[in-house]
């Protein structure tokens, strides 16, 4: 990679930190005797999902049914939509079922009844179970529920029942690497009741989870049978300050322009800001932030000294404070590398990434509108 | 518009409120005798730019060379990029120069050294002015910095002085509609005596300012010779909430499906996150909100009885919280509407809108990457 050759925002994807994050979770994977269904929610790349199939993955997760048409298009022949459906796109699920083994995520009766009439195909089905996150999904205690819609399920000769998928969104609460764990075996304690409650009647269940917190931190997964991370195929600087990884694993910076400083303020102002960020942030101490700054070169790039951060996002413009000394050493027109908090929402916004091995690679948001 | 044809997350666009909104934006321009150079930025879109012409408008703002491009590839002739200019663009810079009037936004002594020794087309510049902001620009009584600027771009003969440019972005943290005016009447004083130092010698000095709250709701612009608001263009949440707008003024709205209901939370799921709508928040009352819900019909939309908020965003679900007698009315595959919080970095998310009069209208993030 020539960074010279770098004139506007870019996101550059680091490709051996990238397979080693692949790596390094199939391998856990294969341990543990799981199932090993990513999510493509994070890269949304079809030369990205190619580097996985090197692993002997063939089952993925995707968040939308666009999503699936993107990769079913490149030859994936067995997704699951982790995303309660949408009964409006009754014709892309029938068009998707007729090629390829579609499992949909569903949590309501209405949503059974619509597809009883209307599919043409037969679909999969996980029923989205909350173990504590509260955003979707059946309580895990709720059997009556449960019972309701494997009913109503089992009149259609096209469903077929696959098994429960959570997704313990909590763990990014977390204040600590032990909280996460403790979210993590709370969520597998709780999926261990449903398992037993329906294993017999339902011997081939799967019970499938789901967040790179957990799944990056626990090593031990009693119960469980697929699991589905996807931030971790990059991880970014939420994942890092939760400490599920390292800062060397993280594998895609944000390279962008320096166009001000501000020497009163010791503020360098970035070409950068939500359009291509995203306006999530964190806290780090008492400070809201957007980014943590590394030094960029053509083999990467490296932590400094110390730790400064993007303070301040606009829609184009991104705000860093630093030290004096750094202040100093950086110039209008240099190119800084940002370490994104939420690597899936940059790469959306970015729609290709630039790889350390100077290749374009692709992201279903610059591919379809 | 039939809303039976709307199937996943779409940004609907009331073509007539936009069309309202250029007319009185353009009409207040004429009646304070101020140049009418509207920023780009929120719309993005070719035909909505050509709603503007309508209007006699033929002098834009945008916020990269990137727009630029994509707008004088549709015949706009005169373009101030007013975002601090990136050097390393020096070839999009060049080859814009060549076709059209270029206006770049200039702060810093390195940034001309280094346009000085590569432009090869005449542009005009203007200087960014801090008047409180204090996110870019020079300090509006620094006079020592705006002459070694002025000294040093009047060595080319490439640079043309156009005029100071400033952007009072802290009309968005004001708590009242009288703190936006003293805002911008504070800014129009400091406007004011660095006009009295630099008309002498530049009888056609052009002072330019720019945000939507203080373009929407002053009255008066003493000294001030352009305005280039964007925001007005569509409006939003954020605007509603500053004043700036009434309700019936804003001209987007997220058309969402339901994909989950709770009842023991009385929230509702729509497919529309992070990826659709960003991550911008604001604060209303003591609640963080995403969005503002509307209902939507084939005219457009109305607001409900009462007032209900998207109260969290992933990135893909949002959670909508509403009152009994509402959540029984919303149905599992219904739409609702959503009013963002910033409609701006929605629509360059959803790279495209749907007209209430069934058109497709482009946005740039729907053609280049």
């Amino acid at each position: 990679m020539n960074i010279d050759n770098i004139v506007s925002p870019s996101l550059i994807l680091d490709k051996n930190k990238c397979l080693n994050n692949i790596r390094l979770m199939a391998e856990k994977a294969k341990k543990h005797n799981l199932i090993f269904r990513p999510h493509f929610k994070t890269h949304q790349s079809r030369i990205i999902g190619k580097w996985f199939k090197q692993f002997g993955i063939n089952k993925i997760t995707v968040s939308s049914l666009r999503m699936a048409g993107y990769f079913a298009n490149d030859d994936w022949k067995n997704i699951t939509v982790a995303f309660p459906v949408n009964i409006r796109e009754i014709e892309t699920i029938n068009s998707l079922a007729e090629e390829i083994q579609l499992n949909l995520t569903l949590e309501n009766i209405e949503s059974i009844e619509f597809l009883n009439k209307e599919l043409k195909y037969d679909v999969g089905f996980f029923i989205k179970i909350d173990t504590g996150y509260h955003r979707t999904g059946v309580s895990f205690d709720i059997f009556l529920t449960i019972d309701k819609i494997l009913k109503l399920a089992s009149v259609s000769d096209k469903l077929d029942f696959k098994g429960f998928l959570s997704h313990s969104g909590n763990t990014y609460k977390a204040k600590s690497t032990n909280e996460i764990i403790d979210i993590h075996n709370d969520s597998l304690y709780k999926l261990s009741l449903l398992k037993k409650q329906y294993i017999e009647k339902f011997p081939d269940l799967i019970m499938s989870i789901g967040d790179t917190p957990s799944c990056s931190l626990a090593d031990d997964f009693p119960g469980i049978d697929e699991i589905r991370p996807g931030n971790f195929v990059f991880y970014d600087l939420m994942q890092y300050e939760l400490g599920s990884c390292s800062i060397e694993q993280i594998a895609t910076v944000m390279a962008c322009p320096v166009v001000a400083k501000h020497s009163e303020r010791k503020e360098i102002i970035i070409q950068g800001g939500g359009v291509h960020f995203s306006k999530e942030f964190m806290e780090v101490g008492d400070d809201k932030v957007y980014g943590k700054l590394v030094l960029l070169n053509n083999q990467g790039w490296k932590k400094p000294d110390k730790d400064y951060y993007l303070i301040k996002l606009s829609q184009e413009h991104g705000t860093l404070q630093v030290s004096d000394e750094l202040f100093n050493k950086i110039n209008i027109g240099d190119l800084v590398g940002i370490i994104p908090v939420h690597s899936c929402m940059t790469a959306n916004l970015m729609k290709k990434y630039l790889s350390t091995e100077d290749e374009i690679i692709d992201h279903l948001s610059g591919n379809i509108i």
